[in-house]
């Protein structure tokens, strides 16, 4: 299996993505495809490693920046790193892309190339959160900001489809996001696809609320795409300010510091399980083929685990129980033309 | 000056209630209206402390449960403790009201007898949101769910209002949630927003993400009631899952429990500045009058602060410097019949 890597996204430059591919196949049996400027990517491979024939370069002459325009990036950007990753998958040549550049132009290019699921009206973005018990699937998470009810019940589709078969959860437990447990809580839109839900023959178990995301009693969480996105970065500053903050009071005194190294393991050991790079990126669900988003901040150990979650929902087939999945639990949705999907991508999302 | 406090709302029950205000009274001059069941009321009195002349009972037979709808419990319960602490505004016999009960129900019995500022469409509630630097006001947190950008344009006038008179921040800078930093970014709610506050007097600085809110960069932050409850929530719940996860951590080892104890004032620290009990609670705004809803766990010390703060607003004419900003700052907002308010809180909201 070949997974196609966007070898020029992420803020931490090629070095760190090439990292990531090298660790990739050192641990499993999987060819990486480096996309991106071969004079560039070709160096650091001499630098970091012997040369390895599962890893391959493919030349790119571009790169999406991560604030650019997703539109006007792949209008304008045929020959970009990005662009030309989901080509191979196009091709056949690759099986999946992995990404940690501009993920509202990866979304763009991955929908322009593969196409959408059967019946899938609207592709999203997935994360998955840490919790105190489980890994939890939360969607969309960026990819859709202004929703209709039938498009959040796609997206607890695709997230209970991917909760299955990636963390083996059978009949995953599906929240939807509002402000208060009742059915009749929330806005028009939340209400709305409640009743889908609730009609459904999934595992629906009500709406959950904001504090529940990270009690792991619900395995997949579905909101809007603004929503999720606001979700996912209040946590994450959320979380880098909590550390700030410990780290500042411990710093105030001589006693704390002794304290905090005894502690320290402990402390590394919190920090693994919060950490992002555990879990790889989010995997774009809805498009007919693969394709995860990294953050942009990504390290190699990160590229490195999205690289193996990619090549774990191919042999999966997350896909085929998606679109199996969708056709079972399918009730009186008022059916949609396919013709209506829009991505707004935000710069970055896991 | 005197506060009428609810004091059959919140978790805690009316002991707690009754001992923030004899807090409040022995820290300040204020006068306390205790309203709720009489025999009850006395007796914790009785228990408590000895009898103050500053604080006084009013009886009230009926209370509302946190999970009540609003409205039906302002419809039917007229001898409610939380209606007849309106009433005491309304007769001119207390100055604000403080409440630990259903946010719904005191926002809609606000409304009700007290009615809304001039020109203000919809009042909401605002929160203070502890962060590395600064306390920061977020509105709306819950009272509205489906608005208009008017109403988020409102909103950032309250929120400027308070901030500037509660923390004395001259023309305190306000950002508008969203997902991107762009103005392109975010929904159609969002988008049409920011062109209304890029066109206004205020001290607007654009687009702010999820991740800014505890940076303390931004003195207020604008978002609709249901993106900004489920941001209060996700915090609260984060921030909870985070100190589990490193009390878990830390009591699996000897060392580390002993570094535990050596640095146990920096965590205090740590807790003081997250302590939510701190501010009191959250101030609706908009109304024409003074109310505080509080956590629903609120202690003693969080109903004290709150009547402190309920004071404060009142003594800095809040009110009057919202309706005197929203009338400097106006642009060409269309305007709007104020005949289609309508509250919808959730069960809880700080």
């Amino acid at each position: 299996m070949r997974i196609a890597l966007d070898a020029m996204g992420g803020e931490l430059g090629p070095e760190e993505m090439v990292a990531g591919a090298i660790q990739a196949v050192g641990e499993s049996d999987l060819d990486v495809a480096l996309i991106g400027d071969e004079i560039i990517l070709n160096s650091v491979i001499q630098k970091l490693s012997p040369v390895s024939p599962r890893l391959q370069v493919i030349h790119a002459s571009q790169s999406v920046s991560m604030d650019e325009s997703p539109f006007e990036a792949i209008r304008k950007k045929k020959d970009s790193s990005i662009a030309r990753a989901f080509e191979q998958v196009k091709k056949g040549e690759a099986h999946a892309v992995v990404s940690a550049g501009n993920s509202g132009a990866t979304m763009a290019s991955a929908i322009r190339s593969l196409g959408r699921l059967q019946n899938i009206s609207r592709p999203g973005i997935a994360s998955i959160f840490p919790t105190l018990k489980k890994p939890l699937v939360m969607m969309d998470v960026g990819a859709n900001v202004d929703c209709r009810p039938q498009h959040l019940y796609q997206f607890g589709v695709m997230g209970a489809a991917f909760s299955d078969n990636l963390f083996k959860i059978k009949k995953p437990s599906i929240g939807l996001l509002s402000i208060g447990e009742e059915g009749g809580k929330g806005n028009v839109l939340v209400k709305s696809a409640h009743e889908l839900f609730r009609k459904s023959s999934l595992n629906f178990i009500g709406n959950v609320e904001g504090r529940d995301i990270f009690q792991g009693n619900v395995d997949v969480i579905v909101c809007d795409g603004f929503v999720g996105n606001v979700c996912l970065k209040v946590s994450e500053g959320l979380a880098e300010a909590i550390i700030t903050m410990l780290r500042t009071e411990i710093s105030k005194s001589f006693m704390a510091k002794m304290g905090y190294l005894l502690a320290r393991k402990a402390f590394n050991n919190f920090g693994k399980k919060v950490d992002y790079a555990e879990y790889g990126g989010a995997p774009l669900l809805g498009v007919n083929g693969t394709g995860i988003v990294c953050h942009g901040r990504s390290n190699a150990k990160a590229i490195k685990n999205a690289i193996k979650v990619a090549a774990e929902m191919i042999r999966s087939k997350v896909n085929d129980h998606i679109v199996q999945l969708l056709s079972e639990s399918k009730n009186d949705i008022p059916s949609e033309e396919q013709g209506d999907t829009e991505i707004i991508g935000p710069g970055e999302v896991a």
